[in-house]
């Protein structure tokens, strides 16, 4: 046996400390616009990952939609759907010089820069590093197909 | 002594080259409202942290609270606060449905997604990658109480 | 030959998994505002940085630019143009507490909190993970003058 191959038996993990997940997770909202709590998908990735110190991106694939963090309560998200309509409406759909390339969602363009494209999440002794009441959310805002949320997890 | 303690002993860093720091920092603002730099505390922790090229994640772990990075002037602070309430008002309570919960803050809810919750500040040769006008804020749109902002540091 | 040199010599990089690689890229745009693909050059250096797994970093380092992923689309850029300036408008600049300290750039700051100051990106396989239309830009709010985007990688 090699000394190479001797070291490599011995210290398997310590001397590849860097561990690393990626994971795309798919959702296809029925509607134009919605909601949804993806925090236990990313809490079984973590979990998978085996990383106890690192930090957890998760982001939106597409430009029309977002992943953020705040509050799992109904009322709160009917209160952003109003605000982002108000912020950036979706009608009339030609006031938008980009839906003349045919398209009729530039206002889930402008929306989901409100909202933000990706949270980066601490892991600490395997969990994500939460307060009390944070939640991660995919925000839809040009749905009725299927889109991509990427989950990328580094640390040791 | 065995193999795997003496190189323990040779290697003590380079086996283990990831490094990581975990803190919790809290703060209690008197009014409903109001901006703190907290760069300095960062500064420390990062120098605490021994980490010399790497990342810094910094994040609210409130979802009515921000931490974003821009001027340390407070006409600037004066401006934001005018805007956020321009964008998205405090009053009148009612016309949230999310206060229907007994909360007053969906304001606050609204003011966090504009400024943000998180920052992931670069770490190069131990100190923070800072343009010259960059500093850290915490922003709190619903203080009165003790809360809480995240700081993890990873890298070697 | 110490046991310390020998196994320098045989794990080079397995004793230093983890890889950095820190840029600044100069931009100077020639009016007040305006945006700029810059994923060939993230692409680059992703490639430089020799890593297959980890996180790419890319944030402004002036407080009245941003760092943002949307599609390259000139429709869509006019469009967030017009929005930008409803939502914080330029003039008149007497309406900013800011702009008494000499400048006219207040609006820039507001701005760049919609657009966001950076972007983390997966990086898998050598590569950005990328969905379809993800682009990076650089969006300037007060050019005319030479400013720094920061790119930092990390991984193995």
């Amino acid at each position: 046996m090699s000394l190479t191959h001797l070291l490599h038996s011995c210290f398997p993990e310590r001397l590849c400390p860097l561990k690393s997940l990626t994971e795309h997770l798919w959702f296809e909202v029925p509607d134009r616009r919605g909601f949804i709590n993806i925090t236990p998908k990313i809490e079984k990735l973590v979990h998978q990952s085996g990383v106890m110190e690192g930090l957890c991106l998760v982001n939106a694939m597409h430009i029309t939609a977002s992943v953020f963090i705040n509050d799992d309560e109904p009322g709160l998200h009917h209160d952003y759907e109003l605000w982002l309509e108000k912020l950036a409406p979706h009608a009339p759909t030609t006031a938008y010089r980009h839906n003349r390339t045919g398209e009729d969602n530039a206002d889930a363009h402008l929306k989901r820069q409100i909202m933000g494209r990706e949270v980066v999440v601490a892991i600490t002794k395997g969990k994500l590093d939460f307060g009390p009441w944070e939640q991660i959310f995919y925000g839809e805002f040009d749905g009725r197909r299927r889109k991509r949320v990427l989950v990328k997890i580094i640390g040791e």
